[in-house]
């Protein structure tokens, strides 16, 4: 019997500027076997989220980055396929920072159990995984939206983009989107029932939010940065806040962009707070239990890109950094 | 008898960039007589302060703007010579925003009684008016300061910025402040007792502070913004709190500096807030009531710097908002 491979994709070097397939490599190692206490996943699905664009960078942030020569960093979800756990039987479902491979050993820790029958096991890397639940804490717990406010949120037919907007509707809120291009601010409109979407590759976008947005901005929810948050700011309220969850558009840029509105938090008293969902572990189990009962209801909509194949995750990546992708991007593996 | 003259400056021209003598205009006119339910001050104090730069602009902003012709607005401090009105009495002593002149009639609105017994009469322009309750509320309230942490302030010798560093210390915090030159870094340290000063005249900014922070920054109390506010930001702790007070390095700016670290609010899980001292009225009696226990028992200094004669009033604001002022800056009345 042939030993069973794990295929891996490691940081091989550091980006300048916007990352390249180069930056990462393909490897294949021996499946490995769970120790005591471990157990091992075989992963179906791999989330690819803005955020690893950091991780490949040697500087402090929140978390720590990838080491050259180590598997990036990831979420993903799979079956346990050999268990020496007590508490994680194989056939179950887990999801976790298995990183960018195929099997991944793991002793459970920061490891959620995910229930297929409830909802497509891929949902837990998005509308029900980290994605849902940073939209649902930067709109309520951070942002604290108020029923007949008004949101704007950028990248707004992505993962946490879509929910963020679909959530406001839901509590009875005004919600205006920002997306690249007429068939994603279509969609933002027409599928997830934003009221307007602004797409910002026509270049007008301070005069098409003023439009979209004529009695100002109560939440922004931040995906984005640069020019994006810049403007948003000349159209916030008195006493308006804004959650910065992403600056997408500064994560490659070799020179930050200067942003010039910020006498608007001071005229307008706002309240700007970055956030990392990963600080609120309390407010996840209401977090996820909220968004199951909304799309299984049908009031939260969803849509995935696919790429199938690990070898295919670092063109995958690169493209969602571009804004390629339409919805959450995942890579299949299974 | 002659009839009693009233000076007043008014706004005669609108600055382009930072303004100049000329933009104001002095003019002398009869003292009016209170109507029934109004009273007269005549005014002894005339408090200058960064905010009375964007008043001078006809831009939307928390406060209406100074039209062309109009009293310049300001804080002062009087006494009433003359009342038709029940609830104030000819020899009581008031503050209230009475505008760049010499009497003033008032209907008690927004009007604050003064006991000239408890403290100085001017204080109630400063340390026990609207610049010590700023420094309180940004401190205590907005940023929500802790004992143990670390506070930077900016204009940390000027009337607000005292009070902050004074504030921190005895909240047993640590306070480093940025001023300019070494006589407003040396009074902070030595007179009031920070443990730290920077002078930003020195061109190594970043470094200096560094140097101050080497545990970094738990509050920023912002008083400045541009590269001030900029650096700061490279220097934040996770968690880390930002009080927008002021933006004086930017309010005659003709192009607004383009602020380039606010990846440091996503990364570090920064709160940033701007604050008008006037939307917490619920606030000043305690606060000010806490200032006036520090200033009897010795525990905050305060330093003023005096011009004589509403003449002067121009002259004194141009040079405090290049920061040639030490401390409160005035102007004596009579």
């Amino acid at each position: 019997m042939p030993i069973p491979i794990n295929r891996q994709l490691l940081l091989a070097s550091r980006p300048q500027g916007e990352p390249r397939p180069d930056n990462f490599r393909l490897v294949e190692t021996p499946v490995p076997e769970p120790a005591d206490g471990q157990f091992l996943v075989r992963n179906h699905w791999l989330s690819l989220d803005p955020y690893m664009r950091g991780r490949m960078d040697a500087v402090k942030s929140y978390a720590k980055y990838v080491e050259l020569g180590e598997v990036m960093t990831g979420g993903a979800v799979g079956e346990i396929v050999a268990s020496r756990h007590p508490q994680y039987a194989v056939g179950e479902f887990v999801t976790g920072a298995f990183g960018w491979q195929e099997y991944t050993l793991s002793d459970g820790t920061l490891v959620r159990k995910v229930d297929p029958q409830r909802a497509p096991l891929s949902y837990a890397l998005g509308v029900l995984g980290m994605p849902g639940v940073t939209a649902w804490v930067g709109l309520l717990d951070i942002a604290q939206l108020k029923a007949g406010e008004t949101v704007l949120v950028s990248a707004a037919s992505g993962a946490v983009g879509s929910v963020v907007g679909q959530l406001a509707k839901i509590k009875g809120c005004r919600a205006v989107g920002i997306a690249g291009g007429a068939a994603k601010c279509e969609y933002a409109v027409t599928e997830l029932g934003f009221d307007a979407c602004v797409d910002y590759k026509k270049g007008a976008l301070y005069e098409d939010l003023k439009t979209a947005l004529p009695e100002g901005i109560d939440v922004c929810f931040e995906n984005v940065g640069g020019e994006t948050l810049d403007t948003a700011l000349r159209l916030m309220k008195p006493f308006s806040r804004i959650a910065i969850c992403g600056l997408i558009s500064q994560y490659s840029a070799t020179e930050q962009y200067g942003l010039r509105n910020i006498r608007s938090v001071l005229v307008n008293r706002i309240r700007m707070q970055g956030f990392i969902v990963s600080d609120r572990p309390q407010l996840w189990p209401q977090a996820l239990a909220e968004l199951a009962g909304h799309v299984a209801a049908g009031r939260i909509k969803y849509r995935e890109s696919v790429a199938k194949g690990l070898e295919q995750a670092p063109r995958a990546f690169l493209g969602m950094l571009r804004g390629e992708n339409f919805g959450k991007q995942l890579v299949q593996l299974i």
